[in-house]
């Protein structure tokens, strides 16, 4: 993993701050629980706002926050002032969303100038265990200079 | 598209019964707009519910209507009985989610005795008019005789 | 399909003559079909030269000729002097590759200034009935004023 | 990494023999460098039928090499007799092919009786220095009883 240099010390409050403004993830139940260069982790409950058919949790709620914590991570190694768009994404889905809790941990895999690469490995955590559900691959877009899209 | 011959003559009511078993479409809103044969239509009026950190609607919201849609369309050339998983899915953002409403049209590309393919489109409606914002591609599971999954 | 205007009336001279300069193209044996503004079609006969360890076309060689044509296709509509990369593809195999002739369609989704969003339909022709059997999306990107990196 | 017990002793040799009925590796100039329960490198030396327009590895040969990784990978954990065949792959391409050398190294994510998810992680060797030019994430899956489909 590389170019993990954090350019932006204040990353972890320029990373709160974004994610407070996020509705999507305050309806979904979701929290922020860790902050660090190239890595973030977001925390989401089981609840009965969250299934799918079967009464797993539904891949768009995984791939939700997957995603937030993949672009996230992106941001902590973006200028300040840019933003971050997610360009596309790709999630395979390991085993059904099972557990208390689900847990989302973004981490940088290449940063670059305009184009980042980001993976979110995604765990349901059971009894204590954790067992992982589901991996997103997700290319990150640094937006700079356009109106209402920073951070 | 192919394989489009309906498996199941009550195609649309199975669809439906499901839709409204999913907890997460509530959460958000959606709605099941039309049911046809390898063809399924997923609305989501926009709210403070869904957006990211820029006003725009949260990819993730958009990827599970999208993820739903595809799902439901690959279920009606499903044998009944059969239930439906994503194993996978990948979404192109094409523009950001501005507008009243996010429509997911998802079609099947090919059916397959255990795998199947389907595509999302997504459009954003701005004041009467439609703009692609999405493209899903999703490869769902038929799962038969395992207790709890189906339809 | 939008943004079909062709920017580059050259656009079919500009695409033959990348294509001649592509060497995997010719190890594989593949040729230029049609290029006309956003739509770009290869052949590739099969051969020895091509298959996995079960006698089908390898995912390889049906990758390569369908990565050329989404990039070429997108290639017709950037500007003169732009050069395409591609930034990342996504394929879905749906069935094996048997036949005399592999063909693959690429069509641009959406053309964006910087990122263009292309799909390439691939098929297999045998006894001169076509079956599709694979689906690539990929997401190209424009390069400009890179040493090197022109068409 | 996980579910690494090697379920057939005779990994190598089986991955061995079916590398050499590849017809495609043999056209890239691609050898098998190591296999191990869950583990497969490939490496390709830069050649004049490798590139793409600009006279990177094209990105076809990358996905070529990366795929049969990733596929070895997975058959070296699946029952004697099965095959393997990719579903679908997706591949994001980091930096351009260039150097002496593209090494692919696929590795097992997950396990699973019917499909399995690999990755491989490809890196060009310039001048003795390794580095990453593409992730590729690959659906497998496992075949059995099908005439002619086996290792």
């Amino acid at each position: 993993m590389n170019d993990t240099a954090p350019k932006d010390p204040g990353c972890e409050a320029r990373v709160r701050a974004s994610f407070t403004a996020q509705g999507l993830m305050r309806t979904l139940g979701a929290s922020l629980v860790r902050v660090s260069p190239g890595l973030v982790e977001i925390a989401l409950p089981a609840s009965p706002a969250l299934p799918q058919q079967h009464g797993f949790v539904h891949a768009g709620a995984i791939a939700s926050i997957a995603d937030s914590a993949a672009g996230y991570a992106a941001l902590t190694l973006m200028p300040p002032g840019a933003g971050v768009l997610t360009a596309e994404f790709k999630i395979n889905l390991l085993a059904p969303g099972i557990g208390e809790r689900i847990v989302a941990r973004g981490r940088v895999v290449k940063a670059g100038r305009t184009l980042t690469l980001a993976q979110s490995d995604v765990f349901a955590v059971h009894e204590g265990r954790e067992k992982q559900i589901a991996l997103l691959t997700a290319t990150l877009m640094a937006v700079e200079g356009r109106e209402g899209v920073s951070d």
